[in-house]
């Protein structure tokens, strides 16, 4: 193909652009090392014609996809192991390869050998004695055995001690006896599981001495290592295809008298002796790091989701022209419509404020971590409980943004060239795994109502809960004169109201004679909106301090721009919830009338520089994938060449034609 | 497959429901005839082992798909052959075979030949002359062609007069020459335009004596009737893969110096007479009609969408039983979960309240036709309005409505086999399709705004903006009790509030000195919110008249019932839109609480007999095609005999094992 010219709509766009996007790219790239190790990863992954694709892949059938993808996930896996021999392989590398945007630009719907990298090989790290370590990790890095995290089940998700798969000690072979004693006990989900992993770590219930021990994991064999086939006992298969993540060969696995040595049970935390006795756990507390870690690196990922959604659907509309909103005037870029903005910039705001959340949450687990190594465990159940509210509303915000994006470029949005279709699918997973987010909402729920009862004591309380000490001490909202960080303020007087409704509607069951788990239960709106908007509260904080303060390290053109940024996410976020700011503060109809002109302010601040800001994300035309968000703006052109590539096409009279429709058209005549 | 017993835990539910969801199926149907006819035509289509499928179709590739399909409607096209034969072939059963839950239940992806019945037919009935359709129609009527209808274009969708299509009439040959100038003027969406149609409906800009016309509608000729090679000067296609709709074969058509007859121009409305001279149409109310027709014929469609999704739902919570309540009890149906309440039983209020809505607007729009008929145009643009802004406003609330039901099944809910993957493209795609919702909302608001202009002048305003003169009468609102009649009244008080806004912020962009256009377009937020809370308020009305009305024709047992729906859907949707409540009518915190507590006694009310609820749709298990939501809720055993059914697990090694894992897990040894 041509080069082709840049659309002259677009370039005029980035002409007039107030600010240098490169200055905001390094930025977003985590800084001038990481930028360069980006473009380098980039250059050497989607260069590679091994790792291109012919035909879009919409085009195959579920099998189809799933060969194509094992192929390719085959040469990221020797790209890998070639780094790895390099000792190029650090944690950015996996990430972006493995749950990032490079990788999702190979595999767009996602990579059978994932959960292999980031499950498989972690799990035995974490769980497995040093022998255990010796003896497997060296095997599963250099992919000799392939992998996979067998817990889920077909009837049971998040309550684990639900689990039904059951481990039976046997004393006199020293093996476990490895059994799914129903149809619900099927492990269901894994990614890798259905054709491509030869090994998992199974989660099962153990039993020692006809004693029920608790859970425990432990190293399967699942397939021979020659021949792939499945071995005795073992039912396995994939479990269909899906909304998104198509290609991940999500696997079912049914065990039936399966028989593992005493050694592939993984003994870091619990062990069995060889006589089946049984030695129980210190504590749980590591595994609660690695589900934060999880949870902080997916709010990353929401952040990436939204860059995409947000560049595609603000090129597009520099692009599409539609619509006169001066009838004596030529139909303008769709993005002169006032309605199309509100569409449009909330996301790229959200995109950035989700990113810079995500880097300040990311260096808080990191601190935490350092603390919990040294036996210091004070913030684990604070950071639980902020990880977990953010999981849910930063993946409930980005789906939503997605979508927003999508239903923003019409007809064509609902094209599978689009690229929303995908994103969507990879983005609202999100909401149910690692944790569903309605289950995550009453965790972090949990926690609040608890430390609203400590506060009500006198307690003083951990820094990201301290404004419920705040709001016991004043119980009243003074002076909202909207500047920002009064509408960060009010966002935590909201919050602690939310979180006092919870508190004492569960008092209020109590006194009506509920226990205090039915009561919580009948409470279960009020405590999920406590921390939603608890949630929401630290974002807004977060957005304050964490964009000024980039605001103050970069130069004023990008301040400038930053700034308004800020202010749209803010007031956006506020005026999205002002019921809660118009029932707990004394606002009046003025007060919000203001708050709608600077949002509408905010926006055609923001519309000059829009382009610009998207082009900022960097997002390489492989990563977006997509006809209407390709950086040279020539929509018209990539939707039509795509068009012609679909395999229909490729015959001008399709036989169905002779076979069906001919024989019904003429059936009467 | 073997009847299977019906599980126990939905059995449960069935038995304890307060009332006969038989009598609710039967006013849900439209009455005894309408639901004997249902059960008949079910019957028909479902029982044929031609319509009925082996495998999944999610498992097939794009094209594969098609034939399929195209099989599958020539099948269906042959009955209806047959039932016209009979003189059977009433509205109802073009309705539910071509859009409705019928043909969605044997062709869930689309049916190619819809467009000949719903597009190509009707438009030579409405649009052509007598003459003409004494040509066409029993050659269309009898499928010995297949039609299709050309308007949209790659470049240009809402604002008709900037398609670029153009047909110039050449006297000396008497024929229109007709040719897409560029790229984006191909035409782009039809469906079955691909490779089903030999003839189209193609909308061009007219030009006669190198004088522009206008838009006018041409019968052109695409493919050979034989062969079905298309015809010379057709660049024609299948346009790819979508969201949804994967089967409707949307097309793209460009046309280059394509000649038609004089005689292909329908010429109902407008003429062009032999030697070019053009004679303009009387007036275009016409069309107005057949837009208002298809947009309240979209807000049923919706209630059918929420129903199946939230039947799904609702029985998969009765079966799935997940994280305890109580720690010591064992794990409850999800259904017992208020946040799980709070999820499906406003989506199963939405779909009872839109159809009920649609109904009553199906017979507005009855009596207006008469009026019309007879030459009274009074009501036009109220309807107009009207049917605008509920297509918005019930297409976006229950593609939301089907998200929110998939979510609620957690990880099972994003399995292509629950069926919501298929049922959310289908439903988001009434947000874009036949007028995209913010374009919808704004066509509502501009006569709002021009109604309340007219209202302060003075003028007595129609029937359903009447609230707009009550309001301009007292501004203000007295003593908010919380009743029904309160809450309906309270929503048009909002919206006329909103309204007001609209108004007067267009007023004071005029003031600063923008045109009436450039006002329009920067006051467009506060425009399309004024539509919304007009629809919301009609909605409440009408949910509060129908429902009552329903309620007074039927048992006691279901009154009961329709009434505790009538106060859930009216509670929620004013939580919903709280802000604008406090905002205008001075609510205290005790009033939200109220409303809040009411909320959750509804909920709680509802909890008994959420599954008869669903029952009573009456949606037959082909319809919903869900492992998850089918009438004997046997979830898991449903699940995993699909997952069974997958290409992939027919062979237990996949041949890229040998081909490609094998190589690279030996690569280094």
């Amino acid at each position: 193909m041509p080069v082709q010219e840049i659309n002259p709509d677009l370039q005029k766009e980035r002409n007039t652009a107030s600010f240098n996007p490169n200055e905001f790219s390094v930025w977003w790239a985590g800084g001038p090392a990481q930028y360069e190790q980006k473009k380098a990863l980039e250059k050497m992954f989607l260069d590679d014609p091994e790792l291109k694709d012919d035909l879009p892949i919409s085009y195959l059938s579920h099998k189809e996809l799933y060969e194509h993808s094992l192929r390719k996930a085959c040469v990221i896996g020797e790209k890998i192991r070639k780094l790895r021999a390099e000792g190029e392989d650090g944690v950015d590398t996996y990430n972006a390869l493995l749950g990032g945007s490079l990788g999702a630009a190979i595999l767009k719907e996602g990579n059978p050998l994932t959960l292999h990298y980031v499950m498989f090989v972690p799990t035995i790290m974490g769980q497995g004695t040093m022998e255990q370590q010796v003896e497997w990790l060296s095997k599963a890095w250099d992919c000799e055995i392939i992998g996979t995290y067998a817990q889920t089940e077909l009837g049971h998700g998040t309550f684990l001690r639900g689990l039904e798969t059951r481990a039976d000690y046997d004393e006199k072979t020293q093996e476990f006896v490895i059994n799914s004693p129903t149809i619900t006990a099927y492990k269901w989900w894994p990614g890798g599981l259905g054709h491509t992993a030869n090994h998992a770590v199974v989660v099962a219930q153990l039993y020692t001495k006809g004693e029920f021990r608790g859970l425990a994991p432990f190293i399967v064999q699942l397939r021979h290592s020659d021949t792939h086939e499945p071995l005795p006992g073992i039912d396995i298969g994939d479990i269909g295809t899906k909304l998104g993540m198509k290609a991940v060969n999500n696997g079912y696995l049914g065990l039936k008298n399966v028989r593992v040595p005493l050694k592939n049970m993984l003994m870091k935390n619990q062990q069995v002796l060889p006589d089946g006795t049984y030695v129980a756990p210190k504590n749980s507390v590591l595994t609660y790091g690695t589900m934060m870690f999880v949870r902080c690196a997916l709010i990353r990922d929401t952040a990436q989701s939204l860059a995409k959604a947000s560049t595609i659907a603000t090129r597009y509309a520099a692009v599409r022209r539609q619509s006169p909103i001066d009838p004596n005037q030529p139909e303008p870029q769709i993005m002169d419509h006032t309605t199309q903005q509100l569409k449009l910039f909330p996301q790229i705001a959200k995109a950035i404020v989700f990113k810079a959340t995500g880097d300040g949450i990311w260096n808080m687990y990191n601190v935490l971590s350092g603390e919990i190594e040294q036996g210091n465990l004070d913030r684990l159940p604070e950071m639980h409980a902020l990880s977990c509210c953010l999981k849910a509303i930063c993946s409930a915000d980005a789906a939503a943004g997605v979508e927003t994006s999508r239903l923003a470029c019409g007809g064509h949005g609902f094209l599978e060239v689009s690229n929303f279709p995908t994103i969507y699918g990879m983005t609202t997973a999100v909401c149910t795994y690692e944790g569903e987010n309605t289950v995550m909402l009453l965790q972090t729920a949990r926690y609040l109502v608890k430390v609203y009862g400590q506060a009500l004591n006198g307690e003083k309380l951990v820094p990201t809960v301290a404004y419920i000490n705040d709001f016991l001490k004043e119980r009243q909202f003074v002076n909202f004169d909207g500047s920002l960080e009064c509408i960060v303020r009010a966002f935590h007087y909201v919050a602690a109201n939310k979180v006092r409704i919870a508190y004492e509607r569960i008092e209020q069951r109590r006194r009506q004679g509920h226990s205090a788990e039915v009561a919580a239960n009948l409470c279960g709106i009020e405590l999920t909106q406590a921390a939603d908007l608890h949630g929401r509260a630290f974002l807004a904080q977060s957005a304050y301090n964490e964009i000024l303060a980039v605001s103050r390290a970069v130069s004023p053109a990008l301040a400038d721009v930053l700034k308004v940024v800020l202010e749209l996410y803010l007031i956006d976020a506020c005026l999205n919830r002002i019921g809660n700011f118009l029932r707990f503060i004394d606002l009046t109809d003025d007060d919000v009338s203001k708050l709608e002109l600077r949002l509408e302010s905010c926006l055609k601040s923001l519309r000059p520089n829009a382009v610009a800001l998207v082009d900022s994300f960097d997002l390489h035309d492989r990563v977006l994938d997509s006809a209407l968000g390709a950086y040279d703006g020539n929509v018209y052109d990539h939707i039509f060449e795509s068009a012609k590539k679909n395999p229909l096409n490729k015959e001008p009279v399709n036989a169905s034609f002779h076979k069906y429709l001919k024989p019904f058209m003429k059936a009467h005549l």
